[in-house]
């Protein structure tokens, strides 16, 4: 048997929390005094982008749990991945989920959702570098994809579309930072390897709860790279919606709190573009989403090794 | 940044263990006391297969840092997953890592390793049954894949090949099971929905160390259904041997602690068979690697519900 004895602790933790008490726009950062904390946002007025959150409330106990949001207010000194690393389960992916992107392609609308991977380190915070490895900046194709993320929030299996969104803990912006080479020619036809480097997961800049967002599938996604748009879309033209994807992903599969979403890329991407156009060294890429804010994360291209 | 700061405790505590306290034979288990502990099998006389532990000395500590062996024996009920499914990180797995399988199922000998994931929720015990779905009922080719599975032991990125096997925390057998409709003609080409479902990993029976297996390339490794031999190579088949494959899998890429990796499977799947052969209710799987054991499976197709 799964030895579930650590889910059903959280389980029932999570029939116990009082709605009053929970977060709005989830943050976790590095502090002026120093040290990190989960906290939940203090926008200033008319602010809707997380991004420009400077400061928190701080949060005690289990994000997944019962967790209770304090009076602390502390200055933000940096927002950090909006969960540790060691918070997050499976990083779920979802590929050629609008329309136009599968197009843009060349490949073939999906009949059910398409499923990918990547590895917990490839998840980064919302404005550090994108490090691309000397193995990855050789041939063509270093490419981003913004993406609105997911997190769930509590297990989940065989969920029903009517009942998927409440299993979410919040929404969140990011990039599936891709190398088209690695992902397309040299993956055996699987894109593990072209999607999980290292720091290849920006998401952030917080996690902003169902009762900010309420429906998921009406919000601008858009991205620019060094400040021109190059994807402007809504989250209406997902082929599979978000309920329907978490409805999917959990036939017969457990979703785990602090499991992460990316749900796929409007058009747009490098890829598409004629000529096809890669990120360089140094190019910013934000990716933005309404109601959540922006992400924004430069490319360093590490040193050459003698590797492979 | 990636917050590594748990990383580097684990680091830290890594450099101190004393090899003289290191496990030789690391299982997880159920105990006739009715609590759950890791232990150091103790096999009887003349006997390989971990399968046929009866007992243990209980480790006290963390697998992943300083733990210690004690002289404590306790008598074991039922083995279970090798690690807690909370030690667990990512779960990779090689694909077409057999030469001859490769050729059976009609695809490309791969230039590179073919990396896909399961999800950590796929994990089950040595001796559990194997649950199918509903969903995965349907269509055609629920299959078996026998594979030599390792667990990394140590956070290491661009490792050399030469260096790739101290990074090991020890070797287990295990059983990709797989849906080839899901895996190949409704998954949109990548392998993830095939693959992933609940229990759809079973290993073990328990985490055998370098010090016992040597050489990993030189092991038997072998596949029954219901007592008849379907699966029976060497692991010096391999087309990318472990050191290779840890190599590349951590070129820009931070393995971790916890982290699982089947390694492929060898010709001799059922669809590979003429005809192609698929797995039934009741069937009972075993996969078998030398010096390391046997794990034991009985497929349990789930009742039908109204998803989907």
């Amino acid at each position: 048997m799964l030895d579930f004895s650590w889910l059903k602790l959280r389980k029932q933790e999570n029939r116990k929390p009082a709605m009053s008490s929970s977060f709005t726009r989830l943050v976790r950062f590095l502090a002026t005094d120093g040290r990190t904390y989960y906290g939940d946002a203090i926008l200033p007025s008319g602010v809707t982008d997380l991004a420009k959150t400077k400061q928190a409330r701080i949060i005690e106990g289990s994000i997944f749990g019962n967790y209770k949001i304090t009076n602390k207010i502390v200055d933000i000194k940096r927002l950090l991945t909006p969960l540790a690393l060691e918070d997050v389960r499976t990083v779920r992916c979802l590929g050629l989920n609008y329309e136009k992107h599968a197009r843009e392609s060349n490949l073939p609308l999906p009949e059910y959702p398409v499923l990918f991977y990547k590895p917990v380190t490839s998840l980064t915070g919302p404005f550090d570098p994108i490090p691309v490895h000397p193995q990855a900046q050789v041939g063509e194709g270093l490419d981003y994809e913004g993406e609105m993320v997911i997190v769930i929030g509590k297990p989940c299996s065989d969920v029903s579309e009517a009942e998927a969104l409440d299993y979410i803990l919040g929404y969140a912006v990011g990039n599936d930072v891709s190398h088209r080479d690695w992902q397309l020619k040299y993956g055996g036809g699987q894109w593990g390897i072209g999607k999980g480097f290292d720091g290849w997961g920006p998401f952030g800049p917080g996690i902003v709860s169902n009762k900010v967002i309420g429906n998921p599938q009406s919000l601008r996604i858009s991205t620019k790279v060094n400040g021109k748009t190059v994807q402007d879309d809504s989250t209406d033209d997902m082929i599979f919606g978000i309920a329907k994807s978490i409805a999917f992903l959990s036939m017969g599969t457990t979703l785990l709190p602090g499991d992460v979403i990316f749900t796929g890329t409007p058009s747009g991407v490098g890829m598409g573009m004629s000529p096809q156009c890669w990120l360089k060294d140094g190019d910013v890429v934000e990716v933005s989403l309404e109601n959540v804010g922006t992400v924004s994360n430069t490319v360093r291209f590490d040193k050459p090794t003698a590797k492979l």
